[in-house]
């Protein structure tokens, strides 16, 4: 074990794919983690190999000088701060000067109201939003990014470089972690669209799909998200490692976050489009490749047996 | 010099940024190089150096037992190959037996039916595209979507590999590598499109441009476009290296190809408005990173003085 979290008390909300493994990773670098989850089986597990399971979360926020939410939403972020169905939020019991980190993806003028919010109890916070995936996750090389007041920063730094291999800091204030995520997200869905809608003319002109995937992965038509998705389609595997529904919720976030400021996407649009179109049809579960679906007359590769 | 070519006759059609580095890299190769241009005097310049400057396509075409045309689409393919304004093509005059190899952005369709109206004259066909840009070609080291019959392959394969660093063959029949370089080309477009796109909506949030590249380039959100394009952007130099209309002519080559069958391609469409609107509005010979001119209530960067 590290030791350079020795002594501080860290609190991790939610106990998810991206959750349980930040939480493993504060663990393994020294810190005192305390874990709150809503499945009470979830969190117990977790602290058989060490840190505590909290009960409530007012229990969590009353140990905890910084606390790092990897809930779902903003909705589910509003719950856990601010309590529901008459049970306290953390935000009721956490000492004045101490941190809330918000890692999930949300609107982020959600996320520069909540700052004034929590400044109003005395509360620091930072817009942390994350990238990477649980495998990332698990081994604390998250991509974070994040704003806010300098002692915000100077409280969870620690904490930060214990789930992050790379922590941008892009301002002082909270709104631009969740701007320059939501504008990520932009980019990863019309990529993962894009590549559908490419290799779905392929099937239609009767390319074969390995050799496309070959030729474009070598040339300037490439993306991140083309070269790692593809093989799922290629394979007839739709076994969800992140789900259409998540382009649907995180593509209507860039569109919310444009509306506001009246600014059109017109990609960004059309995509949105195509995730909602795969996930009524029935898709909203499977993989996020599996918005290629929308394409009529192809005969996607099968599964092998 | 190589001496692999010694002997071998090429002919290359069009001494633009393209053909011009291709015609060095075949003469470097060791090949007679026979090149025609309508600018006369590029080609003999050319030829000053070594090779043959023909005075006509038929010339050429008589000269040469493999003609390589870089020429800027399928019209000017049409008018090298059959003729035009009462002068003879380079068809005419070619053996029977000899090879023309195809490097022009085209409709598929028309390749495939060009392979067979080439057949009844006893030529060769291959269906070359080819992608890199004028630095690759004049290295030699461009990357070529290739299909066409294995006696096509036989007669030219030391032309191409004179040429290319990457030869991808795709098919025996002429189609494949057109229709290859097209879906190439949608990706390209709706990569540049959707970069620009994002980078739009970071500006209109007030987001800095210069960590929102720093960001998006490290992380999933990233695209080989976003990626060497929106420097152009941050730098304020729109300096054609590609232009505006490129991506006007070939994603309505996507197009054209998908509507043939019917096909629907909600964000190629989408890209090609953008691209249209960008050339109307009056950025037609810009570089192709100046679609972001189109997105409204932005400060973009401005050059540096």
């Amino acid at each position: 074990m590290d030791t350079k979290g020795r002594g501080i008390a860290v609190g991790v909300i939610g106990l998810g794919a991206m959750g349980g493994g930040i939480a493993a990773s504060l663990r393994r670098a020294g810190f005192d983690t305390f874990v709150f989850d809503v499945r009470r089986e979830v969190a117990e597990s977790f602290a058989k190999e060490g840190g505590t399971a909290c009960a409530t979360l007012a229990a969590l926020g009353a140990a905890c000088e910084i606390v790092v939410s990897a809930v779902v939403n903003a909705a589910q972020t509003e719950k856990v701060l601010f309590g529901a169905d008459g049970e306290d939020g953390a935000a009721s019991a956490m000492r004045k000067g101490s941190v809330f980190v918000m890692c999930s993806t949300v609107d982020a003028n959600w996320s520069i109201a909540l700052e004034a919010r929590l400044s109003e109890r005395g509360l620091l916070y930072l817009d942390a939003p994350m990238s990477g995936g649980a495998a990332r996750a698990a081994s604390g090389e998250l991509t974070m990014m994040t704003s806010g007041r300098p002692e915000a920063y100077a409280k969870c730094q620690p904490v930060l470089d214990a789930m992050a291999r790379h922590v941008y800091r892009l301002g002082d204030r909270a709104g631009a972690g969740s701007k320059v995520k939501t504008i990520h997200q932009l980019l990863a869905g019309v990529h993962i669209a894009a590549a559908a809608e490419a290799m779905a003319l392929g099937l239609r002109e009767g390319v074969d799909p390995a050799a496309l995937y070959e030729v474009i992965t070598h040339c300037a038509g490439n993306s991140w998200m083309f070269e790692n998705r593809m093989p799922h389609v290629l394979a007839g595997d739709y076994t969800p490692l992140s789900a259409v529904d998540i382009f649907v919720k995180d593509l209507g976030l860039v569109l919310d976050l444009a509306r506001a400021s009246k600014f059109p996407l017109p990609l960004a649009s059309t995509a949105h489009q195509l995730f909602l179109q795969a996930s009524t049809a029935g898709y909203a579960k499977e993989d996020d490749s599996a918005v290629i679906k929308v394409y009529p007359g192809i005969t996607l590769p099968e599964k092998k047996a």
